[in-house]
């Protein structure tokens, strides 16, 4: 899969196949493929909290509005920030724009290996990012929950070039 | 280029070789792919100033302290925000993280095309916002510049996948 075709036939997927174990080694595979990703000052300010367990993951439907597939799924990578890493970089936040790009890495890298996924917002919505921190016991600023599964659905590549969104000088 | 490979080798790059110039069509392949990511509620929240023009990438050069390399590039490309976009979303401000997907895939892009790009971080800065956004004569938010050209330099793989990172549950 090269990486023009993965990130441009790469969709959200919504539906996922039943019972589907993913191995500790693809998955692995897939954060290492996040941590990878550039960061303010190589700061890396990031974790992840892979969430196999099945109740956990139903709870997580229940206090994320946008997240009612995640028991469906194979599991949930919740995708946490980590702001105290980042004093390098004169205090300035740019860890959530470095954790979108881990999350892209990701996404890219489930895709390659056969795997759907949905990105679904949490920070900075305050009442979610509370939510999760309870229900995974972290300090951490939980940014994302990434669904990660075989998907059971294809939707057709959508995006494309627009023009009225560049400007060249 | 798999999207593994091109995930896992690329490195920011800080020398450009002099005097070469991206063909047009090259450039909007990368702003495609940039386009490609995902998106808060699909808002698409960011526009794209492609700064070929090598005096205003001198003056970008003197007003951001880490971007001493923009003239030596072929372009810089500042990536923006549209934050206004986002009343999708309830008004959460998903943009940056929007935005850091959508450079990741334009640095991804640009390593498969075979050229270097450094990521260098605008917002949430507000003076080297300010900035460029005086010398873009724009009044979206700056976000990053990315400098983008052919390497003169090639800087070993780095990264790693940190267990101490990751935990299961």
């Amino acid at each position: 899969m090269t990486v023009s075709e993965a990130i441009r036939r790469r969709r959200s997927i919504r539906r996922y196949q039943a019972g589907i174990v993913i191995p500790r080694e693809e998955i692995c595979q897939m954060l290492e493929a996040a941590m990878m990703a550039p960061s303010a000052c190589n700061t890396r300010p990031w974790e992840f909290i892979v969430v196999e367990d099945k109740a956990r993951r139903e709870e997580l439907a229940k206090v994320h509005p946008y997240c009612s597939f995640a028991p469906a799924a194979s599991l949930v990578i919740v995708v946490c920030g980590l702001p105290e890493r980042q004093e390098a970089t004169g205090g300035w936040e740019f860890w959530p724009q470095d954790c979108g790009a881990a999350i892209e890495n990701l996404l890219l890298e489930a895709y390659a290996l056969g795997y759907g996924t949905c990105w679904c917002g949490v920070y900075p919505n305050p009442e979610r990012v509370r939510a999760l921190q309870e229900l995974l016991g972290i300090t951490s600023t939980p940014l994302a929950a990434v669904a990660v599964g075989a998907p059971a659905e294809s939707p057709a590549a959508r995006g494309f070039f627009d023009e009225r969104k560049v400007r060249f000088l």
